[in-house]
């Protein structure tokens, strides 16, 4: 009885973590239904990134959730370069619209996929960026929290990508 | 022993989602550091909301959560009319950048502070916005789900006032 009602416990948590990470990528899915392609190539304020640029580093960050939640290979690799490790200046080709799009969709189904497959138990052990010997000494710096964490990230450059859509 | 399990997993996971509150807050307090008055009362983006107005609209947010969480009297829920009830060009006098500031740091600080005071087993009960009925059926709706669902709004729109610094 006690291992069940944790669990319930654990599952609880996990659902209020995953529910806020889906409201925020159905928003950003509404708001990606409302762009044009000409918006969303457009700089999200004077100077500072395109709606293209931040959408390559959402799925660039969110694919890398695969390898920090230990959740198998991830899509794509090679976007890191493009969209993590360079601006949005850089000058290095960047994919079509439609192949972000592609991206960002197949990343998402993906990480749904894999997520609704874990054990409650599984979400409370460490992620892969943490060592062993920190984790004893902070257990809150588990797969969950990785999840929140992304969650605020998608919310912080959705607040930028609004920008992009007609007042 | 099943009781102190729980209740370890379940302060386990309010300090997951408080320490991201936190992690914001300080990022947020971070961004004001480096702002001038006059950066300060700029407009995000062209015809966009001034970081005056979504400072004075976050820190509305965070006093609306004492009630939500039944935390006790909010601070000032005049605020409500200038920064939630209207929009940034109504025309309403604003308060002044320092009492703005001023009334930010004091809703921190007391939230801060009356949360360090709740119980563990409290944050798993339903806030005020969601009646029992509902809350019967989705007992994710709890007070911490609040603090989950306010993080992520502090998020969006601290990407958009990071707009007002300097590159």
């Amino acid at each position: 009885m006690s291992t069940m009602t944790t669990t319930t416990e654990k599952e609880l948590f996990i659902k209020m973590v995953l529910s806020n990470w889906e409201l925020q990528i159905n928003r950003m899915n509404d708001l990606l239904g409302k762009l044009s392609d000409e918006e969303l190539s457009a700089q999200t304020a004077p100077g500072r990134n395109t709606g293209v640029y931040l959408l390559g580093h959402l799925a660039a960050v969110s694919d890398g959730m695969f390898t920090f939640l230990g959740l198998g290979e991830r899509l794509n690799p090679e976007m890191d370069e493009i969209f993590l490790r360079n601006a949005d200046n850089s000058g290095i080709e960047k994919p079509s619209i439609n192949e972000l799009k592609d991206y960002w969709n197949k990343v998402n189904a993906l990480f749904a996929q894999k997520i609704d497959q874990l054990h409650a138990e599984e979400w409370f052990t460490r992620h892969t960026a943490v060592s062993e010997a920190d984790f004893a000494k902070e257990p809150h710096r588990n797969k969950l929290n990785i999840v929140i964490n992304r969650t605020n990230h998608l919310s912080y450059h959705s607040g930028q990508l609004a920008y992009l859509a007609k007042k």
